[in-house]
């Protein structure tokens, strides 16, 4: 059954609206009819299952039928944020960030980064990591897109280290030398609904002076098993792992 | 350090000698000279770290300085199995699974595969995604590359499944069903050196008929969470599962 995205908060309606692109896809792509039941996902971590009472000219109008049981959502808030990859490895990892569930993507210029993106760049970027995770959600059936924020400067990024529960550092440094136990100390510590933010480096790693800064801004550094993983791969094990721990164990 | 895979068992020897690709890489690539040091991986899962003593015309000849310390496999034995998907998706699975520990990589055409791929073409694929694993390998530091194996019947397939300690297939309507404990209770009962076969379908899934085949055969059901994954990125969730149950807890 298709997915969603409203941007207002649920509240119990006699009829909801939908607009714009949803109506678009409902009406012209999915060729839609009264008595269709899809999904209505709402940002305040809500889904209904509704069905359409009426199409107009702009607007479909739908009526809930129920509730979605199941909670798609990861137990912990998991924000990840890469250091600037080569190439289009940003759309690579924010397609799959949120497949796994990540809740925040977040980008920054590392010290390795090859990649100089402007504001201008950075805006446009955004908007497609934005499209890409919007239609990544609605694939998985998430109940929640992950906000997405592109940050020009690493001290800008750096600003926002406080308002995490938590903070690991990925750092391949720590593989080598059989760090294995941090990733499970700290997903084993954080209760429900804590906010964890973990960082990976870009393809040349993070600098000692990096891994120093975050250090000192509280977080922690962790391997993530032996093999060396590839910039674009080592979110994907950390969003894998959350979710074994939390939905599965 | 470099990486190169041998194709020959360790034993203690005064000299080992490098040939063909690998004596490309480092005499013409590498410009590397005597006295460099770099990993030299057997097929019987020993790493040695070797120093060059003498460069010929078609050889590099090298003394082992000593033994690679970590493990870099997993400590169970996992193949993962695909159903042929769309496009270049066996390339990505192919490089991902072996970053993240895969023992083998094996894919076989199942109902729902759009694509058809005939003797030839499969030889061609094959050679490709051992190219892709062989380089995944060294670049992610393993000591053992994964085989590759493309069946042309899903029969074929079928009848290796009697090779395997347990077997798992991914399923959709077991997650959306919110099965959640499968897959820890296996990999929990399972002794180190098992060996783990895991089944993942196309984009389109399998269909009832194929796991009906494979639960005859002693397969098992088992979801990969509540959130619905691709193709190509459920394979990298069990991997990092089984990363994080043997490797970091």
């Amino acid at each position: 059954m298709q997915r969603y995205f409203l941007e207002e908060a649920y509240q119990p309606k006699e009829r909801y609206e939908v607009q714009g692109e949803g109506y678009h896809h409902m009406v012209r792509v999915m060729r839609m009819v009264s008595g269709r039941q899809v999904y209505l996902v709402f940002t305040n971590q809500t889904t209904i299952i509704a069905e359409i009472i009426e199409i107009s000219e702009h607007s479909v109008y739908l009526k809930e039928i129920g509730k979605e049981q199941q909670a798609k959502e990861l137990p912990i808030q998991v924000t990840i944020a890469s250091g600037y990859p080569k190439g289009d490895k940003m759309e690579f990892i924010a397609q799959k960030v949120t497949e796994l569930g990540a809740h925040q993507f977040v980008g920054f210029p590392a010290q390795a980064s090859v990649v100089k993106w402007d504001d201008k760049k950075l805006q446009k970027k955004q908007q497609r990591l934005e499209k890409i995770a919007q239609e990544a959600a609605e694939q998985s059936h998430r109940q929640v897109t992950p906000t997405i924020t592109l940050f020009s400067s690493s001290q800008a990024f750096y600003q926002t280290l406080t308002q995490y529960d938590a903070i690991l550092v990925a750092y391949e440094e720590s593989a080598k030398q059989g760090e294995q136990s941090q990733l499970v100390q700290t997903l084993k510590r954080l209760p429900l609904g804590a906010t964890l933010l973990v960082i990976f480096g870009p393809e040349g790693g993070l600098s000692q002076k990096e891994v120093t800064t975050l250090e000192a801004a509280g977080a922690r550094l962790c391997g993530l098993g032996p093999r060396i993983l590839r910039c674009e791969t080592a979110p994907l094990y950390l969003l894998s792992a959350v979710s074994y721990q939390f939905e599965l164990q």
